[in-house]
């Protein structure tokens, strides 16, 4: 096989070689050195949370996508006779209400447009207004977008009002810093193959321990039962079902990693200068990004399409990935937009060879430089 | 990290330093490169399953273990006013009980002890007696004991009966041939680190078209939504959420060392070749078999407790696993056995080295050879 593509994108990631060299072992998923593997991932996650089992909170491990550990949670967290409050500004928030909707949840959506942050004076209001709301979910970084919400300012309000905090932090645990406690956070959701820069195959859950047992008997799944997957790594630390054995060896190299790295900030140093020169070469082309500054975060970029008639995505996507750089379509309703995602194991000198290609394919394409306003 | 430990277990498996080298590699999971490369693993899996899209059927794969792949058939193929008769003699069918009773879906169960087959002319009698049970579901080789179950008989039965009949070959799929119109077969599910050698990341339903267009709006949840999940990877051939991309890249490449082996029938050459000469070996140290030759598998085998009171379960396996050698613990709730697989790269050589270490163990514990019968 060729080199690899260098991959622009929300995640599977560009890993390094020594996390996919982790993978090289087969390992008995009872085996005691898996089971204190898994235990050490578990410790290591709560801790990049600001947290431990000695400050009351838990990490769960969920096999499947991102997707698969927000269902989790959701399916497992809210009672019968709950009601979940959903914050949406862009794709992951609008798939949390079609979960919800799936198993029947009571509801409550609040909407922005893709380019808004979430606003905590609305959902003091909504708090306000329905004492049946007990449950409040909001995603931290929006892939659809790149937006970062105030995810804190919103667990204030959350945490005073006495409901339950879910944040999707997907795209931004790891790399952006979080106090669980201090952000009144009651369950994060995050995944493998995101910021901690380890292989796609499980999620997690940071979830604080008194809101995990009120899960007991509520989880309207087998597969997908926070509370008994939780039961079964404190019990004998094994998974109640098969676990992604090779994932897993290779998440806790990821761990040492992001630990070599200076932990989150460290990672957050790396992945800002990599948005920042992402941003500047892009500006320098012309191109144009669709959040403005103050709430675009360091994860990913949407840039709108240029004003060109020259310029059609599909070509530029597929000129590019011979090139070996792979970006990420839009995912926007009514604005034409592409991404570039600049976590992973990505470095200053991968931007700049990704803006060479960029300015190699708009002039194979014949699109003028610097590129045209968007129509 | 030291040489890894033979995994004498039902999976995760030994696999080929080749298969796990093949995930040395960061793919995109939108890229046309892994597109192709699922295209051809859903391709593949249909012929093992001697069928074809063009013959009417089709393949699905489901992030997650092999659970949730059985998971995701109950909770998308069986209609809001559907009946389930599940078929139980062992704890994968009560797992599936579990699973019907959580989604409230009607069921009727059959159970059978443990080391006893089901029993063909039972189910035409449930089926006869009520004409509400729409579908009908059965472990082929129950892992709990290593049992084979009739599955051909029953699915014949359930054929002629207008049923739709889903097979659990979580176990023998890929190392028993099957055929899965000549069977009757619906729905049969597996997992990618079972007998195709792959690592463990993802579970496939092979479903007959007609019966997965009749799951559309169905499923309980969303992430285990198998017609959704079917027609995403129909329509942009992307999975829907993202997919275990390293532990597609291992299972495309077990695929093509299974062709290499000789197709199915090449590795169940091999496999039985590795059960006799561990049930001969076994015998010759005084370990009866829990089952009954002529019920018994060729996947892996289950094993009474000598009557020595010197035998320690737990001392016996870590002895074992401290000479590099993995076996199972049992799952039975009233017989004490351990277990032993002999499926994935395991070759004769291997077994002699099991046997060698058991004999040595059981010296080391001071257990008369050949060991004393079961009390």
């Amino acid at each position: 096989m060729a080199k690899d593509k260098l991959l622009f994108t929300p995640g599977p990631l560009t890993t390094s070689r020594t996390v996919k060299e982790a993978m090289l072992h087969d390992m008995g998923s009872r085996d005691e050195e898996f089971i204190a593997m898994v235990r050490d991932i578990r410790r290591q996650l709560l801790e990049l949370g600001g947290a431990s089992q000695a400050s009351g909170y838990e990490a769960v491990l969920v096999q499947g996508s991102g997707t698969f550990g927000v269902e989790s949670v959701l399916s497992s967290a809210i009672p019968a006779k709950g009601k979940l409050l959903i914050l949406v500004n862009g794709a992951y928030g609008e798939r949390m209400v079609q979960m919800a909707t799936r198993y029947g949840i009571a509801t409550e959506v609040l909407r922005w447009s893709e380019d808004e942050m979430v606003d905590p004076a609305s959902v003091q209001k909504a708090l306000n207004a329905d004492a049946a709301i007990t449950h409040v979910v909001i995603v931290d970084c929006e892939t659809t977008t790149g937006i970062l919400n105030p995810t804190e300012k919103v667990g204030a309000i959350v945490q005073a009002a006495g409901r339950t905090f879910i944040v999707d932090a997907m795209s931004s645990f790891g790399a952006v810093p979080t106090d669980l406690a201090a952000g009144g956070i009651d369950y994060l959701i995050s995944s493998a193959n995101k910021c901690i820069e380890g292989v796609p195959g499980f999620s997690f859950v940071l979830a604080r321990r008194s809101k995990l047992e009120s899960c007991k008997g509520q989880a309207r799944t087998l597969s997908l039962d926070l509370y008994e997957q939780w039961r079964g790594l404190e019990g004998n630390g094994q998974f109640r079902y098969t676990p992604p054995t090779h994932t897993l060896l290779a998440f806790a190299q990821a761990l040492k990693e992001l630990a070599e790295e200076g932990g989150v900030a460290g990672r957050a140093a790396r992945y800002l200068g990599n948005h920042n020169a992402l941003k500047a070469g892009m500006k320098e082309l012309g191109f144009l990004p669709y959040l403005a500054p103050e709430v675009q975060s360091y994860i990913i970029t949407a840039f709108h399409y240029p004003g060109d008639t020259n310029f059609k995505f599909e070509e530029f996507y597929r000129r590019l990935s011979q090139r070996d750089m792979v970006i990420y379509p839009g995912k926007l309703g009514h604005v034409d937009c592409f991404r570039m995602g600049n976590i992973g194991r990505l470095k200053d000198k991968d931007i700049q060879a990704l803006l060479v290609a960029v300015e190699g394919v708009l002039k194979e394409m014949s699109v003028a430089i610097p590129v045209a306003r968007p129509k």
